[in-house]
């Protein structure tokens, strides 16, 4: 059976106080948030370069970098992942040009 | 019943081609992969700043912005969702000490 | 006469304290350090994209918002562009193999 | 005397094509534009995070990393530091208000 993002949110969690010598979530988690969140900010630059590259097996592997240690910061703010879905699902239910009304044009 | 990730990326799919002035998704997409990418990239650098002034409901809402347009460049790029999880199932089969030898020290 | 950056951040250092109905970076310093901040990274996501499209025109205009708004995140943090400078010259010094052995293998 | 970007960019243009074994420049010029503009993504990600952090000596050589590697990725698309400090000059030209105008207001 396929892993879902709770399983792996679950796994990170239970990780977070393994052995740093033996859990790389238990060595970034002590690393601190500031190591943690630059890992979110190079696995995104990784992610974009790999899509500008039509590089589509890179984009698989880095966008998968990207969701794991975007898990490993939430685990660290303390804030679940059903959070971050329940907000998705929020905006979700918003017609779709209501949706792109309440968005910033950028 | 909460939204998932396979919920957003079947709804990502269909609006794609809507009417670029009704849908956010339809009219991101019509832009080009390289404005879809850089959504992804500064969603990443607000959701690191949101995670580093410990501005927990300000990373809820960065992180969902995060999610959802990695799924809009996922789907840019023809890759399904489930390839990404796959490749997170695949890592996550490893033992944690083996994780961390497979990864780079960074 | 080329204005060099030492002459633009005499600018910015001026206009800091400007009208920010009249001056973008008081604005911008107006709206906090984070604010500077995720324009520096999302200057610097746009030059990533814009080199990685090979887009040359576009890359000298994304180089100069990112050198420019780093000079103001520069300013808000108090850090002369002289400091970063005698850094880099710092390195400068060191030979060739040495620079190489002295940085992380990334 | 301080080394300027522009000593700096003589620099790098004659490492460019040194020895990799014994230049980082030549090394990371000749893993390609993509591992290029990664590190432009990543020093301006830690550039982000010091100064959220408020580490101002952190900035400082963050900063430094991120103008070196801009200017390697410059070379590399073989645009000269000037015509980065000439649009920079245009936009100077232009007043405080003209300037703020001429922006897109984020």
């Amino acid at each position: 059976m396929r892993a879902t993002l709770h399983h792996l949110e679950q796994t990170i969690l239970q990780r977070r106080t393994a052995d740093p010598t033996a859990s790389y979530v238990a060595k970034l988690t002590a690393r601190g948030r500031a190591k943690i969140a630059q890992k979110v900010g190079e696995e995104a630059v990784e992610t974009v370069i790999a899509a500008m590259a039509d590089d589509r097996a890179g984009a698989v592997g880095e966008s998968a970098d990207l969701l794991f240690h975007l898990l490993v910061l939430l685990a660290d703010l303390d804030i679940p992942l059903d959070s971050v879905l329940d907000e998705l699902d929020r905006r979700e239910g918003m017609s779709g040009l209501a949706e792109k009304a309440a968005r910033p044009s950028d």
